[in-house]
């Protein structure tokens, strides 16, 4: 005798980090059920939901996931393999062509030309001599990037001067690199698109971000200059997501210098800079997501709140008592131990307006770097 | 080698049924965990945490919930034997004290009345003499409820005229029962209050409520005569947690009539009545219960939307294709059995005015009951 339904449907996971964590927290209210696969045991996900502990392109992470509904990815580097394997055995969305899109920065930036969306200059760097060449042409400074694996600002070096060409060679060159050209900017913003298995598409409001050693640390949605890019970021990413026949939330980060827009790159997945939408939108990314790839109706992207503000917690949570004394904050704890440079959690303040949001924010003012309440004061002054 | 860090609490849980689960989906978030009792295998809760399968007066019971931070509830008739024991290992918030004032109607109604909080008459009845006696003095119609283990409109019978009396004295005159008046009353609302640890209150806004055969089927906040009522209720409320030095939320449910307000009776936890504040306030009733028992600040229970409906499901779902495509709406699936009479899941739909929520309620016109209709179209036209 049990009192329980079975579930509305099952989700499989690859990747059982917080993006996946925050997937079935989301999930949990439609009545879905999850399994994540992940190699290392305890992983963010496994506090809200089943975890199998394997190696992605394992039999077993195969077998755990073949008899769920539908699989899912909490990062775009899943083995190419596995996903194929998968593919023959239960839907996944989305799907591995659209996963293999994003995990090579070649591939990805010619894609981005190929569909008219603006981006820096780029070449391709295979040898030393390519990459000299590929300096003659693009200049300095540039980025040199692996193109494959990077995150975060790792596998990347800024190449100022010709000085700093042999430590970044000796770094990188053993793998197939791109160099971009690095282009100066008023800021950076992102926009995330749904897409449903019918093709049908909605776009949450244009969010502006600030990294710090290639880490995301502040966004603030909607960006203040929204009205005048809104147009063709929403272009960009919607041409993006049909050249793919894309299925759940695409993130695509952007430079805006003036009107302009540059593609920088795409995640094939739940994004950083949407955390926000779970309290400021009134169906959030994760929700979303989920009613994409379960062939369900897409929800409303449209703010719920004037304007919130996401603060990232990197290394460790400040303290707990003191940002939840703020009304109107949202505290998200991954439950991960404490490490250097590791994602823990995020808060997102929420407000009707500009004014309110800085009236409470006062109760941070204590909490916050340097960096952060600079770029904080220029968007709230 | 795990990556995961102890959780911020763990939460122990007496009852399994959804508002156990909607305190774990409120509490995954904040980094809690929970570990829920209930006697049935597959409760609702058990299919997003940990569920120990045991009687609530049981050792194992006992075992499980003593290390964990915290006790609470999700219905008040918890054996009070259970609650004593507990409280002697672990902080059980609310205390086994204020869940005891709401198990029987009769010393909760003799409680109001000691807070000046205006009450229908009511008689104490353990013969049936007594219940001729109390008739004579409060007169028909009346309700005739047995003084503990009612919920949902259970144990209880209306006496419109004298015919109706033998047959709900067969049915509950072997129990101790209570005779309350009828009263004539314009509508039904109610209030929930969130109080902390160091006795901090704060108020959610007036909600209006419908009920039939007992059990809640909508509930739209704010109330619109929220304006003349809201002191008077917040007064009821606060002075009713204080005298219980409660800690936790409380939903007190009251008849209004002009600018008069009586208790009817109050529950000791989360509440039906304010399932809306998921997404409709800032703070929901369910991560303010778990911020009250666990010490931490409280959150904000003003409006996030302007408006907000629940609709009930009351039996089985209906077809979440339809409901999923009305923007503004949360749909909470409970994962249990259709059953006749059973709460088995809910939905929001929220708007930032009455308006908008009349535009996009125009989808579910099809899916709602008549008593539904009629009730909804009584606030939005």
């Amino acid at each position: 005798m049990t009192s329980s339904a079975p579930p509305a449907a099952t989700v499989g996971i690859l990747g059982g980090g917080q993006l996946a964590r925050m997937l079935a927290e989301a999930g949990h209210p439609l009545g879905l059920a999850f399994r994540v696969v992940d190699p290392k045991p305890g992983a963010s996900a496994s506090r809200v939901t089943e975890q199998v502990v394997a190696d992605y392109d394992s039999t077993d992470a195969l077998a755990a996931l073949a008899d769920c509904d539908v699989v899912t990815c909490d990062f775009e580097n899943v083995p190419a393999d596995a996903l194929a394997a998968l593919e023959a055995r239960v839907p996944v969305r989305p799907s591995a062509r659209a996963l293999a899109a994003a995990q090579d920065r070649w591939v990805e930036k010619n894609r981005f030309q190929a569909l008219d969306m603006a981006t820096a200059e780029f070449a391709r760097v295979d040898s030393r001599p390519e990459l000299l060449e590929a300096i003659d042409r693009i200049g300095l400074p540039a980025v040199l990037k692996t193109r494959r694996m990077g995150y975060d600002g790792k596998g990347q070096f800024v190449l100022k001067t010709a000085e700093d060409l042999e430590p970044a060679w000796q770094a990188l060159g053993d793998r197939p690199l791109i160099l971009e050209q690095w282009v100066p900017f008023d800021h950076e913003c992102s926009i995330t698109v749904v897409r449903g298995t019918d093709g049908a598409k909605r776009f949450y409001p244009l969010t502006r971000t600030w990294h710090a050693d290639g880490i995301l640390r502040l966004a603030v949605a909607p960006c203040p200059a929204a009205d005048r890019l809104r147009a063709e970021a929403e272009r960009m990413a919607g041409a993006l997501a049909d050249d793919l026949d894309y299925v759940g939330c695409l993130t695509l980060e952007l430079f805006a210098d003036g009107d302009r827009l540059l593609a920088n790159e795409f995640a094939p997945r739940a994004h950083n800079s949407a955390h926000w939408t779970i309290e400021g939108a009134r169906c959030s990314q994760f929700e979303n997501h989920l009613r994409a790839v379960c062939g369900w109706p897409l929800g409303d992207p449209g703010l719920r709140e004037g304007i919130s503000v996401m603060f990232n917690f990197i290394g460790d949570l400040p303290d707990r008592s003191v940002w939840l004394a703020v009304d109107g904050l949202a505290w998200h704890d991954y439950g991960k131990t404490a490490r250097s440079g590791r994602k823990v959690g995020h808060a997102t303040l929420s407000a009707p307006d500009v004014g309110s949001l800085k009236a409470l924010r006062a109760g941070l003012d204590g909490e916050l770097s340097a960096t952060v309440r600079e770029a904080l004061d220029s968007i709230l002054s």
